[in-house]
């Protein structure tokens, strides 16, 4: 047996989404014994100042965080926020490890569907980064209105508080729902949290889940199924 | 408010005990935002040696885990597996880190039951473990006989292979039954994969999830409820 990859997650934003993509980690991983798992070495911090207030000091606190998971022993990175992505290339710099990018991997599986205009659910920061990747790929991204969206936020941070139950996945399929009738012909859960209250059966869409398939990709950079993404080129 | 304390797990012992603790502990956070929660750095390291084999490596590795976790930022140390608590000395020698010590943690509340025999459902190493903890306080340990033992450790593997349900957790409550058949007035769940297939329900005497307790002291101990535990002393 190879020896694996360790992987270096940085987390906390939110931390139950942070264990959610640990447990999609390890349901991925085809393993009978503890020793058949990969290592991930992980910083839950939930108190990396919030990705969504003007001048947000995110940035070094995340750079920090990575070197200091690099220090522990790890060989590649993983954010588990789409958020967050926005300090990608800080991220990478200060710890000279590769990142395994959410942000990529939710555009190409939007891509992957056919579809030619994507909704996404999302951050104001987030979507910045899916207009990005997916007019890279000559896709449209396709956006709840300002009214919608800062409703959507405040519903981000009502499932933060641990609010869960079916009016909270009503709301979210709403908000689906929306995209889908202004021309999103998949949507992607372009935040962490948007999965722990919504799933495929909430839309009549493909749903894409940026979060599950970083997980996936994880597994299979980690284990050599899959070639570990480049370091960063100033 | 006051900053809280970094948490640092020892983890992977299984892997999916290690999520349980941690989902434990945000359970236990009073949190009304990312922010409120407490930081904890996580090694989910499965490659630990195996610690139920004879002349097993794990404490070297253990120790080694320990002081990468202080460098990246830990205050104090929990391990979220009971038989890894034979190298709690070494651990906390190698990082000087305080330890929150779960096998004392098990003990003290299996004490409070008023039981006098305590039935501990652990591997051969945590049972050497909490005989010396319940000795301490006068209270006697109720273990399995070395054929029952045997097919205990058996379903263990099978628990950390991803098997779950009734028929699982029919097992598990019978070696429990055992235990209070021989006279154990109240039962340890002395290994992190029991909780996982087994609850309260399953058995008529208390049960002691010290995995359970160890989350809610962490969380304590890191929002300064509970004083820091003394640094390892020579």
């Amino acid at each position: 047996m190879t020896e694996s990859l360790t992987l270096g997650v940085l987390g906390g934003m939110g931390p139950a989404a942070t264990l959610d993509f640990l447990a999609k980690i390890q349901a991925y991983t085809p393993a009978k014994s503890d020793q058949d798992h990969i290592r991930v070495l992980v910083d839950i911090n939930p108190k990396v100042p919030d990705r969504n207030t003007p001048g947000s000091l995110a940035g070094p606190v995340l750079a920090e965080m990575a070197g200091a998971l690099r220090g522990a022993g790890a060989d590649v990175l993983a954010i588990a926020c789409n958020t967050a992505h926005a300090h990608a290339d800080l991220i990478q710099r200060a710890s000279g490890l590769p990142l395994i990018d959410m942000i990529e991997t939710g555009a190409t599986a939007a891509r992957e569907t056919g579809a030619m205009r994507a909704g996404v659910l999302g951050t104001k920061g987030a979507l910045r980064l899916y207009r990005e990747y997916l007019a890279a790929q000559a896709m449209g991204l396709v956006t709840l209105d300002p009214e919608r969206q800062e409703a959507f936020m405040a519903l981000l941070y009502r499932i933060k508080a641990g609010e869960r139950g079916p009016a909270v996945t009503r709301e979210m399929k709403a908000f689906a729902d929306a995209l889908v009738k202004m021309g999103a012909e998949t949507i992607i859960a372009g935040c962490t949290e948007v999965p722990l209250v919504m799933g495929q059966e909430d839309t009549r869409v493909e749903l894409v889940d940026p979060g599950e398939l970083l997980a996936r990709r994880c597994v299979a950079v980690c284990l050599g199924w899959e070639t570990v993404p480049a370091a960063f080129d100033e």
